[in-house]
């Protein structure tokens, strides 16, 4: 028997930073029919919210350091304030939503990032998804929104990619779901020249993303971006779709299909 | 058909702020038999914070005015921070629990308290309790986990008394489950001398209550909690406890049981 379709939409932080467009967006996240799961990031509100504490951004190599004073206002300002105001808007366009951690109905079970040149401080790489648990919520007709924290298992929260979680979720669910994992982001979809928006890539297969990688076609934040999408439709993944926040809604315009 | 019991258990912020206490009272949480569902307050780790961000604490009348500003650090704290840990710790004691606002699944609908003579700004009095929705999650054996935040179905989230969300949770849920409603806090129960916590009243009716209360024995902060705990009994929840954090897992020590 065919599987039911589910979509896994994850947006970032452009989108949770400009109440206008996440409006936009969630009210076209309410229409979008089927099953379906959110999955944010945070933006830099953390940041912002962290200076006035006073807290410090520790970074190495260019990358963030979660020591214990940011895991807190990262729990406070992803699982609290961009969490439950996307929950509460949801709900007022009639989205029965609800908002989780990875610790909720332990859903996302990560392990501490392994220290070797650098320690992250409280990160955690996913270790497990529970499918059957976030399920028990999907099949009870309400829609998961899940910011970008995990858990140990053991008590201890943790800090983790949200392109990650998206793509996690995305692998477990396609046990039980045909997924379609949708990255929206600030560009029309995976571009040939960074700098040019008309220049999307409409479909990509692995062979093609694998050529064009090693001709140095893309940047680095894409990099991992699409080392996840090619790992999730690897792992069982049905299609991936990378582009702007209106794709949800907006199958006209440009953006990009990756597949096997 | 006799109805199965569910507990309702509420702690307040002196629990909260004692990591040790906190520690000690979700061992026993998670060692309570049946059904359950508990509902936090946030303690003063709210103010502390919002003091730290430079938003001053408005009071009228000894009461906190709940802006904006304080609206969001309530959310970050209660909805984020201090939920969200509670939901890690309980997860490694193997409770299945999910952190929850009123906004989640539309769990707690209230309206903005009507403005006499003060405006207490962004404070929600509950309107509708969705016992059907929350019980979708009990039935799939996780333990509901409250912060004291509650929505208006349009898309605001409204500051909430936790008390009252208990109360109201308990009341809610009794119409499909024999409810006993168990409020802990500082004192060993309700009590005939307030600096005497030998004194603890240990069975107490209705009658006896408003005895009681006309003669003053009561103090200003204990009222409102007596007059939400006859409500609940009045309105069908089966019986209520008054006692300190260990009551839920040691019956042979003091604390005061209310019955119409």
């Amino acid at each position: 028997m065919a599987k039911e379709k589910l979509s896994v939409v994850k947006i970032g932080g452009n989108v949770i930073e400009n109440p206008e467009a996440l409006a936009t967006f969630l009210e076209q996240f309410s229409e979008l029919e089927g099953k379906k799961v959110l999955v944010h990031g945070g933006g830099k509100r953390a940041t912002h919210i962290a200076s006035k504490l006073g807290i410090e951004s520790q970074m190495v190599n260019g990358r963030r350091i979660t020591d214990a004073e940011t895991l807190e206002v990262i729990t406070m300002v992803y699982g609290g304030l961009v969490n439950k105001n996307i929950v509460a808007q949801l709900q007022s366009l009639d989205t029965d939503a609800i908002g989780l951690t990875g610790a909720d109905i332990n859903s996302i079970a990560s392990k501490k990032r392994p220290v070797k040149e650098i320690d992250y401080g409280f990160v955690g790489d996913v270790k497990k998804v529970n499918h059957i648990s976030i399920n028990k919520l999907i099949e009870a007709d309400f829609t998961p929104v899940f910011c970008a924290i995990t858990h140990d298992e053991n008590g201890q929260l943790f800090n983790t990619n949200a392109d990650t979680i998206a793509s996690e979720l995305a692998i477990g669910l396609s046990k039980l779901y045909r997924v379609e994992l949708v990255y929206c982001f600030d560009k029309n979809g995976v571009l040939m020249e960074v700098d040019d928006d008309n220049s999307v890539i409409d479909f990509m297969d692995s062979g093609t993303y694998e050529i064009l990688k090693h001709k140095g076609v893309f940047h680095d934040g894409m990099l991992p971006k699409l080392e996840n999408c090619y790992h999730a439709i690897e792992a069982g993944v049905s299609r991936v779709f990378i582009g702007n926040p209106s794709i949800i809604s907006n199958k006209n315009q440009k953006f990009t299909t990756l597949f096997l």
